[in-house]
């Protein structure tokens, strides 16, 4: 059941049931020459529509731009500040908490979005408070480090997954949108620098990739890591709404 | 050209004959009992897209959520509080200004954010004057303020396109997912009434309609609007884009 | 009745006949060669003072910095930047929420500042609603854009009434203030563009004026928009306050 | 030389010869049931107009509303948070910053403002450097700690002179606005009390006096404190811009 | 009793006695050739840790950053912003108000700090006021100020004491820290300047002093001062915690 | 060499050979009903002297107040919210930026601390971009993470380590103050529950403890502690200092 194609009418009735809600959230950041810029949107955006049908659950819109400002010196990256992205998932939660929605899952595409993540949980938490409101949870599930995805990947791609543009979340991206494959000759990636500024990244990543060759990513491996994380991700949510 | 489906090397390209950059902005707000959550993103995102293909325009990607503060008394309305959404607007716009984007043409779903997003460019101008750039403009075009859309709606419907939940967004919603059409009886709707606070909203406006009838939209009304807006908005951004 | 030549406890004797009151907005910016920077909140305030007689309401302290960035090119140009300007009318407004106004009426003499106002509103309504206050409801009033000024503007100039440092609002400043009145030779003003930036404003409005010709004011037709305004604006007024 | 009514071209001419602005601070706040709430910010106006001429000076618009959030359990009060009023006044310095403004010279009828004033200079200092300025000065100027306006105040009321809603003060606004003059009985005022949140303020200086008896203002008081400010500043100021 | 080495249960004992709290706040800036970055903060911490202990009072954490921004053109000087020590203090309070503290005395070592401290007690009360907490009362003591301090250090050192970098408290830090006594040649202080930028700062005290002299320290006056000020502060926490 | 025991000349020759500075974090916030309130930032500062004395290597002020949200119902516990803590590590790195410093060094005692950290060290890089700053480098070292401190804990407590309140940290404390050793009778601690807001954490945890026995720490082990992590952090802050 997705948010946008529903009623206000609609989601008061699912309220009766369930007070769980999940929310897609990616990254527009480059992903190498090869890879979709959308692609941490992408990716989450599809896992949680499938966990949605497979667990009757809400799933509201993508936040389709995140923390990625070490990414910024590659044309079409997007970023918000982490003060901004702090204020906006306050933003969501607590509309949300209003009308009645207490356990908030994000499917998260992007590891550049989790330590802001966490920081804004606990901001909201806070912020709740002083509205008399305590007992909301929020979790982050980050589809790619799921222990069946995770091993996939490893199957698949050994070191060649890589921590940026990875083949798995490339393959996956072609399975939403084959029309979007991209073909090109990749030589060898950076690897095993730590990310700080924008124009440090830049020079340690020159294309864009941390140890990955998404040039192995095909149509039918995505369909393959969708399948995996939809089903591991399906029971992770049930865990979340039963407090386990 | 959907930025979330290009590669970064495809946006440095892009950057070369082109500095526009197409954003759809809507909303996730009820629109009645029958009308989608989703109306003014799935709207903004469904023109803008047709416009990026009729121009060969790069598009963004969609800001779900905008300004809704008013309509939070009715479950699954979400929205941004106006300052938190004045520094997404900032980081958005500045995150592609640094790349070389200088033509923000928003395609924007929901009048409750033209205010906030005026208030955002003027502060963004600022901001970026501090970056040294100077030479940066974004405009706001609503979809539904079009002439031509405009009277289309006023010849279909009259004044049952009332002003929010109207039939013109819904007809086009359900064009764009036909698999999302409601049905539903509808008393009178409010009507006349100013918007304050949210509690004010929902006292004068029940079932949420301002003074519209969406139960007369259909599928193929919305595709006339997509088909009209797409038309009329493509040439705005051309104008757009040539400065005048 | 003038809120700072009162006391306290005459407002605490006029909170049990209204919950209304009225605050003139303005701006400090430049008004072209002839017109004075302090025009729009001198007009702001000289028409608040004769609606509040009027109609004897409550007239709170002028707000002569509003939202002006994009004359900052222009030396004695001010602004507050908008999202400062929502925290001063969220702190105004909810200082006299506290005490009992409901009722807040903007006489408001600058276009530039109405985007941030509504925002401003937005922003407040919700704050107050974590307070517990939902009823307080905000209005803005152009008195430029009144029905019976902006015909007698259109009678009096045509179109070298234009949109800024226009002879209609310099006319008033000098009713109010006489010995003010400036002279000056004035050419081509700038004409048609849209605004951006303030490096940008500057290249297109070289002398400040947008498509108008403030030598054609006088004195006289000063004291005509200040009668004009102040009997419209005072209907607008009562309106505000019957709810309607 | 009043900025207000100035133009733009006027100003530019000013900052030939100075780069000095006096800018009148005050505050909206009760002053006991026979002062005007208005009284800080008309003796700060007031002063300031003379000194400016006493100085061939330019003089910037009134602050009328500042930090008196310990006087908002008294209706009619007003008052910005330190928070947002710090934001006001790196505004205001900063737009007059970039036109060449470097001597910012602060007229202030408050005590509650100076500390918030000192905490906004020093950010803004901090703020500039960042634009590239670092050579702007800011002074505040309490009217009323003048050595000759405290004397001749400890002359004609000695201790019933108080320090909040002192005779001296409202002599001041009774000579600028003579028929403000209000009249009453007053009792014993509440003195010797710290001062902490609004209600503790209201609970130890019921009437809203700290140890004044402002009954003891004439107009013909007010116009030597006017007189006796007026010189003493003007001097002050002198010494300010000439860097002394 | 410091709350560092305390645990939550003898907090919570300790409240069932006392209301209050000591906050000691220093700065980390430079204080001249000989004298230590740390200065301030160690002059408050260990002034704290004395009154605590005679008056069996609980010493909260020393903060040891401060204001200090128009140090920061001398390496090692550290400094929050106004607009950022304001929310410090607030969430410091905040979260013990929260568990029952009501009187906070802050020891204070840096001038600079004041005005920033004052800001943030009215900002917090305001804050605390929405919690329905409104009995909280915050104190300032700057321990150099004391009127037996002040004299012991007249007495010692006359003009020679200046105002920053002063030998007394120089000499009290190495009481505190004898193993980090410095020595070196000291000429001619700047004197007489007011603050302003950072940069306006060094150019007027070149090696960080105003007119003092700290080569006059000595580790027996360091104890003489400790001792005097302890006793005198202890005084002064009694007469906050008594209300008087 | 701690920056606080140092004079700006001393710094000023550091920064000739190194431009690391070593920053210790930690948190105010209850360890149990034995373990003291300051544990997290005694085990980091003391971890961070032995480590400074290792190197030569300059120690800054320790950050006593981090990021505990979720303890505010136990007294003594204090937190900065996510978005004043985001502020400070701006604040504080930029301080020393400007100075010249490019490599900081966080070693921390609280797991409550990473998510904000992270979030503000690219908070800053962006800050720092925009001053023109590029390559400054921040990095986080988690003291009980540390390969041979983890098997230490494992070694002596094996499951009753648990993750707050642990034997491991409390020994720590007790090893720098040993005046502080505290006794008492523990029942079985909470254990397995996520953190979400400080109510559900009380409930969860009853006395603080999350699946610990702090009662196994004592005073030899936690000199063990102490030497294994200084010898540990050392060989990682050279490896920092050398951008492996
Ligand atoms: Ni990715
Ligand atoms: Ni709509
Ligand atoms: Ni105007
Ligand atoms: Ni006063
Ligand atoms: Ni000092
Ligand atoms: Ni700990």
């Amino acid at each position: 059941m997705l948010l946008h194609l529903s009623t206000w009418t609609e989601v008061e009735e699912y309220l009766q049931q369930s007070q769980g809600i999940i929310l897609p959230i990616g990254s527009t950041e480059q992903h190498s020459p090869i890879g979709l810029i959308g692609t941490d949107a992408i990716c989450a955006e599809a896992i949680s529509k499938g966990v949605g049908e497979a667990k009757q659950a809400l799933v509201g819109p993508t936040i389709n731009v995140g923390m990625a400002l070490h990414h910024l010196e590659f044309p079409g990256s997007m970023s918000l500040k982490p003060s901004t992205m702090i204020l906006v998932l306050r933003d969501y939660i607590s509309s949300l908490a209003k009308a009645g929605f207490r356990r908030f899952f994000f499917i998260n595409g992007h590891g550049g979005n989790v330590a802001t993540m966490k920081a804004a949980f606990s901001e909201t938490y806070d912020h709740l408070a002083t509205l008399g409101i305590t007992d909301v949870r929020c979790a982050v599930c980050n589809w790619y480090m799921g222990r069946e995805v995770y091993q996939l990947a490893k199957k698949l791609y050994g070191d060649k997954e890589g921590s940026h543009a990875t083949p798995s979340e490339v393959a996956l991206t072609w399975y939403v949108y084959p029309e979007a494959v991209k073909q090109g000759e990749l030589g060898e990636p950076g690897r095993g620098h730590r990310i700080y500024s924008a124009v440090d990244f830049r020079q340690n990543y020159p294309d864009g990739r941390m140890g990955s060759d998404p040039s192995l990513a095909t149509v039918e491996h995505g369909q393959r890591f969708y399948e995996t994380a939809v089903k591991e991700i399906s029971q992770d949510y049930q865990r979340f709404i039963d407090g386990k």
